[in-house]
């Protein structure tokens, strides 16, 4: 079926550019591991590689934001939702001889200025999984400001052990990253230090017991 | 000279790394914008296209490490030299159209398991920028465990504001960063949080009055 071939050509670019990035990503090539009969590429998608491209992240984004969603609402909390995710990627990049990244993060950092459609998708991305990441900050009682702060530090942090992992090769930054995340998230967010006529921050309600377990 | 050929042949190729990566760095593009002679680059580098972009990564590390190192040295808090250093990629990507990113970001997402003297450089790269950050930070009182964690959080930061800016295309996303690290950063870290047994955690002394200053 025509829908067949549309979603298999959507799902091995995805793969694709998570590996190896939007201009190591060949057309023929993912034809070939598409197993896409000849002329199905420009059938699906006319604007070409490309719109294929863009395609590809949106369900990268689809598939990343349930998944994100899942963890954050079967957490405690952000602070062990964002473990887990770092602790996922850590298995992936084990598994995979850190090869797999982010479709989005591979995309991102070779964006060239005319490539208005894809940016477009890497762009929703981006601000949806932050958004997720910060509503759930509010809902643990953080102000809104400092959720959106925290929140997009949050998806930096994660991508950028995309970038530490595969550029380490080695699982060993992200475990880095991972224990110095849970450390920070586990005080009041200092919202108001450094900011000389702020307000007096009332400390968030903790959901997770161990996150307002200081020392004696 | 033949020098002047390598020199122009190698920032030539580390521009292109930051805007495109390294799928997309064609060595006839090299070529040209470095206004190459034929055959230099082979003189120069036999080894081809992944020994000129190890170059040029080392190149890209050596420029990054000195003005890290002297950002370190100039600001009174490692808090406010990641500030600057924010500061400065935002006034970069605003200035250069959302083009610039960093050289071993774009080549290490895309890497591939057989390009091993190219991984060597970015390991090299990002592993020495961790330390200059964790020194720092051990500097101003932190326990070296603690500081190389948040030294790694702090680089991992930094790489993955290059995916936000490039891939939204807008410096947003780095304000909220530098903000919230900027709070984050203001606390004594937590190292004991969460880790049952741990010894009490001494507040590391802070060298930026404003790190201290806790809402009455």
């Amino acid at each position: 079926m025509a829908s067949d071939t549309r979603d298999r050509l959507i799902r091995t670019t995805s793969r694709l550019l998570r590996q190896q990035g939007y201009a190591a990503t060949g057309l023929n090539q993912v034809m070939a591991e598409a197993d896409a009969p000849k002329g199905s590429m420009y059938f699906h998608f006319p604007g070409g590689k490309e719109e294929l491209a863009a395609a590809a992240i949106d369900r990268f984004n689809e598939r990343v934001s349930a998944r994100l969603a899942a963890i954050l609402d079967e957490s405690s909390s952000v602070r062990d939702a964002v473990t887990q995710i770092l602790d996922d990627y850590i298995r992936l990049l084990d598994r995979t001889e850190f090869t797999q990244g982010c479709a989005v993060a591979t995309v991102a950092v070779e964006s060239a200025p005319d490539r208005t459609v894809l940016a477009e998708s890497t762009d929703r991305a981006l601000r949806g999984w932050t958004d997720l990441v910060a509503d759930a900050l509010e809902a643990e009682g953080r102000p809104a400001d400092e959720a959106h702060r925290l929140g997009t530090l949050v998806i930096a942090l994660i991508e950028g052990t995309v970038v530490m992992g595969k550029g380490e090769r080695s699982t060993e930054p992200l475990f880095a990253v991972r224990d110095a995340i849970r450390d920070l998230l586990a005080t009041p967010f200092p919202a108001a230090a450094g900011r000389e006529w702020a307000e007096p921050a009332a400390p968030s309600p903790a959901r997770d017991a161990t996150a307002t377990a200081t020392p004696a």
